[in-house]
């Protein structure tokens, strides 16, 4: 082999220079400096570690010795309290021992588990979806990664709601997507502010967000107020964005309605995933379901799917080949007990967080959150959510999320999945803590 | 509620006209149009489809009615003789049935399943890799994603192989960074042409990707060219990305190197996963190894790497959390006859082609892949590889790689993993073609 050119170039470092390549990488003083991350990746902000690592002001008190409670992860499997269905691990059993599920799928998932989610998403009244309406894809967090990445160029807009999961934001600022937070109104149950959500309109939008049943609000729109969502949609002609992950998740009273199911002419994108309804968020299997009511609006839109899919090559294949076995053989009892279960949770929470003095209950219709406004004026040296977060932590040992992570200040998330006694003792001391401050 | 704003915005598009907004979603007729997919799913174009999907000419002859034999999927379970170890599959077993890795790991994976893989891929006589320096990542395919998009601003390039594995060409150009292909050369057993690599390099280049053991050539690097490869990235002050997917996998005689293995001071970031040595690839679990040698040069690009991880929040918990077992478990014996399998299967490619005229036949070192290099001057009627490949499918049923595939025209990638029988049979086949074309 000839002499490596290495020396060669490493010896000329003038005629590099001399190119006018002398800034990046190809330097003349032979030393290393610290290699930098990439625009995307510095963009790629998490407002939650924002919010909560902030600098934490000098305490009032010594630190709570009690232990720790947190209300903060929105994970329903944490306290084992709501494990999955047996039948779930037997269809990931089967796909296991088979030893037929270990290579590759195709990028957007198996035929037979497309063809399973199309049957099980298929709307009432509406041309039913195909294998080719449904892309798997690593959890609904990839589903919202593909979804915002297809739609929206770098420079458009995508409307988000306010409060909202803060990935949304995370994963447009990584694409340089400019979101724009419309109002939910927390009088009107979490409604959206349709005015303000058209306000925020121009001819950069991509799509239109919503997130029905919500985290963090646990709030399940009306047939009525989705029709309005939707209509803006129409009148704007902006595809929309159903991320439903909750789906279906509603207690007893509530109704919910799929958005696409409202609709027959504007384009609708679903997310979904097996994360909430069968309690596995960890197995990171999400999809996305291509509602176009056969107008062929979405038909770029489906290929560009296709092609992102096509970058991670799709999640998990024993999951995957379990997903038909999953909806055959979970009985339908099991997500009405969890819902049970969760509507007991939430009615516990607010009838123990009404009383206290300072906050302000939105009794959740759905989902597993709920979240608390705060009189924050009352609260004597308490200045905003994020200082009442971290003193209730010092002071009680009791985590919640600020609202400030979901772009809401003055108001806390909780989870209502833990244990009863959790919450109950949880929310004991909130009352305290409040009892405290509040004037 | 007040009336939706909705009409009020639906009966004036002039109103919006005038605001300079008639463009795009906006506009005044009323009517959808279809929806476009976004710059960057268009520029996310897989090769390979490309390559095979070009129209075939009018064939000569009438269609084999021989039952079909692909050689062309890179996939090793496909057949059903390299199956995953049953320890693999006691791990998984283990963590499902335990019912605690049903939720979210952290995004950048557990700490027990970083802590294993960091010790497992720590390098003698080099500082040892803690868990912090493990990312987890959907396969590796979510690996190559996520280097490239740490260390590459769009508009940047990065420099891969050619032929290499078309993924790297995807994903770079996904993110709006240019690939700089370095040449093979067939005759140096796919060794790197560094004076062509020196070349290609300036102060944009953000990265050198090297792929050792090779796919699709089936290379593996000596100690010596490895060094000079990294004698490169240190003149240059360039990091390296090594795939190294294929480690550890190489035939008798041979020995494997990992890149970072030699040298103390250019950073590496080694690309790996459970899909080839394990035989899961559908799996999807990978993971990125951030070798800095203490230096910190690579201390934002970790702090990029687990931003970038947030967005999908890491591969599947259950297996995930089986790693540590699959490590302690499954037998070096597996690996050792994985491997042995692999070189009988190469040396019966090898002797069956090497007397087809046309065909000049490098024989692999390990991983499991050969590429045959046509003499395509010599075969009448057939132009390039492409047509090559599409008469080939067409007359003999047998299906290959063409080479345009791996930016490489003119020759093609054959899989060793399928039976001997497949692959004698097939290989019959293509020296029956050969002997129709050759002159």
């Amino acid at each position: 082999m000839a002499p490596p050119p290495v020396q060669q170039h490493h010896s000329s470092p003038a005629n590099a220079t001399s190119n006018g390549i002398a800034n990046g990488h190809i330097n003349g003083n032979s030393s290393w400096s610290t290699i930098p991350s990439s625009i995307v990746a510095n963009r790629t902000v998490n407002p939650i570690r924002v919010a909560l690592s902030r600098p934490v002001p000098p305490q009032r008190t010594s630190e709570s010795t009690k232990p720790v409670l947190s209300l903060s992860l929105g994970d329903p499997t944490v306290f084992g309290n709501f494990d999955t269905h047996p039948e779930t691990v037997k269809a990931v059993e089967k796909a296991l021992h088979s030893f037929k599920f270990n290579g590759y799928p195709p990028a957007t998932g198996y035929l037979q588990t497309r063809q399973a989610i199309a049957k099980k998403y298929s709307l009432q009244d509406s041309p039913p979806l195909t294998a080719d309406d449904v892309v798997l894809t690593s959890g609904c967090s990839g589903a919202i990664e593909m979804v915002i990445g297809v739609l929206c160029n770098e420079g458009q807009n995508i409307l988000i709601p306010r409060p909202g999961f803060s990935l949304y934001k995370t994963v447009a600022a990584s694409k340089g997507v400019e979101t724009r937070s419309y109002n939910l109104l927390a009088e009107k149950n979490w409604e959206v502010d349709l005015d303000h959500m058209a306000s925020l309109i121009d001819s950069n939008t991509g799509a239109i967000l919503i997130n029905n049943p919500s985290n963090p609000c646990g709030s399940n729109f009306s047939k009525q107020h989705l029709q309005d969502i939707i209509a803006l949609c129409e009148s704007y002609k902006i595809p929309l964005i159903s991320d439903e992950i909750y789906a279906d998740m509603v207690f007893v009273g509530e109704k919910f309605y799929p958005a696409a199911s409202l609709t027959k002419t504007v384009p609708v994108l679903t997310l979904g995933g097996l994360a909430k309804q069968w309690m596995v968020p960890g197995w990171r299997v999400g999809w996305v379901l291509v509602y176009d009511h056969q107008t062929g609006l979405l038909n770029d839109v489906c290929k560009g799917l296709g092609a992102l899919a096509t970058l991670i090559n799709g999640p998990n294949s024993l999951i995957e080949a379990a997903i038909p076995d999953i909806f055959a053989n979970v009985p339908e009892s099991f997500l009405k007990e969890t819902i049970n279960s969760l509507q007991a949770h939430a009615e516990l929470c607010a009838k123990l967080l009404k009383p206290i003095p300072g906050l302000n209950v939105i009794v959740p219709q759905g989902a597993m959150y709920m979240m608390v406004v705060l009189d924050i004026d009352r609260f004597e040296g308490i200045d905003d959510d994020v200082s009442f977060y971290q003193m209730l932590k010092w002071e009680e040992h009791v985590e919640v999320i600020p609202g400030q992570c979901f772009d809401m200040p003055n108001c806390f998330r909780i989870v209502i999945t833990p244990p009863k006694d959790v919450l109950a003792s949880a929310i004991e001391r909130i009352g305290q803590f409040c009892a405290r401050y509040y004037k």
